[in-house]
C-alpha cells in the first residue's frame, strides 16, 4: 500500500527527504509546506538545483502553511516528514498542529529523539495530543537517533549485563555540507566560540538526549547528565576552498555528554568531535559488561544522508505504530525498505 | 511488574537462561520442564555444578511435562523460555502446546528465527495458534537472530539504498564449550564430515533463515537461497586439552549462504567459519549501497552468553507484543534491561 506523505520544511534536510521519497515505490508526496518567500508558491521541482528533481514532483505546490497545503492535497496525507528545526521550543506547536490534523509525524528535530529528559512537559503534551488524535510522533536522525544511542542499545541486545557505555564519534566536517562547517564553528576564534556557546544553542544538539535514551533503555535511573562543549583548536593552518583556519582558531567542536547514577557513578559517556580536517573519522561503541563489546564503523556513519534516510526509513514503521509520542527504542528496528 | 516465567529445556543454554533469569529483578521463574531422567523430579538448583545456583531457585521442581509443571506452579507463568532444540520438526508441537496454554514463547530454536522460508506451513500454523490464543512467539539467539541478520538490518536503518549485504563471522570454536567443538566436527576426518553433512542436520543451523530475514526486511523477493557447507581442514596439527586435530582432518566448518533475486543476481552473502584455533575472530558487516557501511565487532560476538542473553532480553518485549509468530524485525530492538 502506498503511504501518502506531506513534507514539512524544505531546507537541505527536507529537500533530501523529498528526493528519497520521490524515488520510493512505497510512498508518494501529496503536499509540502515551507513559509519561506523563496519557496512557498513554487513547484517542489523548482527548489532543486538545475531542476534535478524527478518529474513526479512537478504537480506539488509548496504551501506557506499546513492548512493551505492540506486544502491543496488531492490525496489525504497520513504521515508528515518534519524537518524544520533542532529545538523543541520552536517546533512543538508545529508538531501539535500536525497531530491535530491526524497526521503521524517523523521528525528530524534533534531534541525530539528523546524529549523526556530535558522537555518532559512538552513530551507529555505531544504524547497526549498524539494519543487523542490516534497518531504516532517520532524524532529520528543519524545523531541523535542512531549512532550514539540506538546503535549501542541494540548491541546490548546480546548482553547479560552492561556496566558502562562509551561511544566515540569523530566526524570530518570538511567533507560535509557548508552549513555543518558553520554549525561547528570552523574558522572562528576561540572568543567567538565561547560567545556562541553562551547562547546555549551552539554545538551539537542531542547528545544529552542520546544519553537519556540509553539510560531509559537500560532502566538506569540517571541522576545527572552533563554536557561539556569545547573548541577543537587548530595547531597548524587548515586550508580548503571554503574554510581557512589559522593556528589558535577553531576547527570545530569537541563535546562530551556524561550520564551519572544516584551515587555519582559514571555509566554513559558520549564523545563527539566534529571538525574540519579530522583524521580517521569513525564511530566506536564500547560496552563494558558481560560480554565486553567493541564495535567500530569504519570511516564513521555519514551524516546528512543518514539523517535523511533514517527519517524516510521510519515512515512505514511510524505509520503502522500504536498512537503516542514514541522513541526509537519503542518501535521496530529501522531498516532500509526497498520495495 | 514482575514477569512470571516457565523454563522449557534445561540443557546448557537452558541452564544459562535460568541463571540469568534468577538474577533478574524484573522476572521470576515459577516452573521448569525437562523430561530427562537426570533432571525431572530434581530441584532446579541441583542441576547446577557445585550447587552454584542462587537460593531463589530452591523451590522450583523440574517437571517431566508442561502439564505437570503448570499444575505445580504457585504463580501462573505468562511467558515460556524455550531451549530444547534447533529444528522445527522436533519443536513445533512443543510451541503449539505452549501457545495453547496461553504462554508467550521466546525460543532459541534456530529454525524459528525466520521460519517463513523453509517452513512456511509450520510458521503459518504457529502464527494462527498464537493469534487464536493471544500470545506471541519469537525465535532468537546470537546467530541466527542477531549478528548475521538483525545487526545488518539495523545498520541499514540509515541507508538510502542497499545493493548487497555481506556478513562474515569467524569464531574460534576452541574457546567455546565442548558441545560446540563437537557440533562443528573438530577432530573428525573429512570422510566423517561428509557423512554427517549428508544427514542434513550437521553444520550451522540458521544461516538460510538469516538470509531470508534480511531479504524480508528489505522487501527483496529472493528466488533462491543456497547453503554451502565445507570442512575447514587442518594444515598443521592442532592440540588442546580436549581436542586434537591431525593435518588433513577437520578443524570445523566453513559455511556460506547466498541469497539470489529472480534474475540470478547475488544480493546477500553470509559467510561463517567456526573452527578450533581460528585466528582473529570477528564479525564484519558490509553494506554496499548509499552509503557503503563497514562495521566490525572486534573479537566477534561471544556465542553462548549472547544466545542466552538475547532470549532473556526479549522476555519483556515478547510479553508485551501483539499476538502472533513474530520475527526480530517486527518487535522493538532488543536491549539489556537492567532494572
Amino acid at each position: 500500500m502506498i503511504i501518502n506523505i506531506i513534507q514539512i520544511g524544505l531546507g537541505p534536510i527536507g529537500l533530501g527527504t523529498v528526493k528519497q521519497l520521490l524515488n520510493h515505490p512505497r510512498v508518494q508526496i501529496v503536499g509540502a509546506v515551507d513559509p519561506a518567500p523563496d519557496k512557498a508558491g513554487r513547484r517542489l521541482a523548482e527548489l532543486f538545483p538545475q531542476n534535478s528533481a524527478p518529474d513526479s514532483a512537478g504537480e506539488i505546490m509548496v504551501a506557506p502553511s499546513l492548512e493551505k497545503a492540506l486544502s491543496l492535497c488531492s490525496d489525504k496525507p497520513v504521515t508528515a516528514v518534519h524537518t524544520t528545526g533542532s529545538f523543541l521550543e520552536s517546533v512543538t506547536s508545529q508538531i501539535l498542529e500536525l497531530a491535530e490534523n491526524k497526521l503521524n509525524v517523523v521528525s528530524t528535530t534533534e531534541e525530539l529523539a528523546y524529549p523526556w529528559w530535558h522537555h518532559p512537559k512538552e513530551a507529555k503534551q505531544m504524547d497526549d495530543f498524539a494519543k487523542k488524535n490516534n497518531v504516532t510522533v517520532l524524532g529520528t536522525g543519524v545523531n541523535p537517533g542512531f549512532v550514539m544511542d540506538l546503535f549501542p542499545i541494540v548491541i546490548s541486545g546480546i548482553s547479560a549485563s552492561v556496566d558502562s557505555v562509551y561511544v566515540e564519534r569523530i566526524v570530518d566536517a570538511g567533507k560535509r555540507r557548508g552549513p555543518l562547517k558553520k554549525k561547528v564553528g570552523a574558522g572562528i576564534t576561540v572568543d567567538e566560540f565561547n560567545k556562541r556557546k553562551a547562547t546555549g544553542q551552539f554545538g551539537h544538539i542531542g547528545l544529552v538526549e542520546s544519553v537519556a535514551m540509553i539510560g531509559a533503555a537500560y532502566g538506569w535511573n540517571l541522576k545527572e547528565i552533563s554536557d561539556d562543549l569545547k573548541p577543537k583548536v587548530a595547531e597548524e593552518p587548515y586550508d580548503s576552498p571554503d574554510v581557512k583556519v589559522a593556528p589558535g582558531d577553531v576547527l570545530g567542536i569537541d563535546q562530551t555528554a556524561t550520564g551519572y547514577s544516584e551515587d555519582g557513578t559514571e555509566h554513559i559517556r558520549l564523545h563527539l568531535e566534529m571538525y574540519v580536517g579530522a583524521r580517521q573519522p569513525h564511530d566506536t561503541v564500547r560496552l563494558t559488561g558481560i560480554p565486553d563489546m567493541h564495535v567500530t564503523v569504519e570511516n564513521g556513519t555519514p551524516g546528512d544522508i543518514a539523517t535523511v534516510s533514517a527519517a524516510v526509513n521510519y515512515v512505514p514503521l511510524v505509520t503502522d505504530a500504536p498512537a503516542g509520542l514514541k522513541t526509537p527504542i519503542e518501535l521496530p528496528p529501522p531498516r532500509w525498505f526497498g520495495t
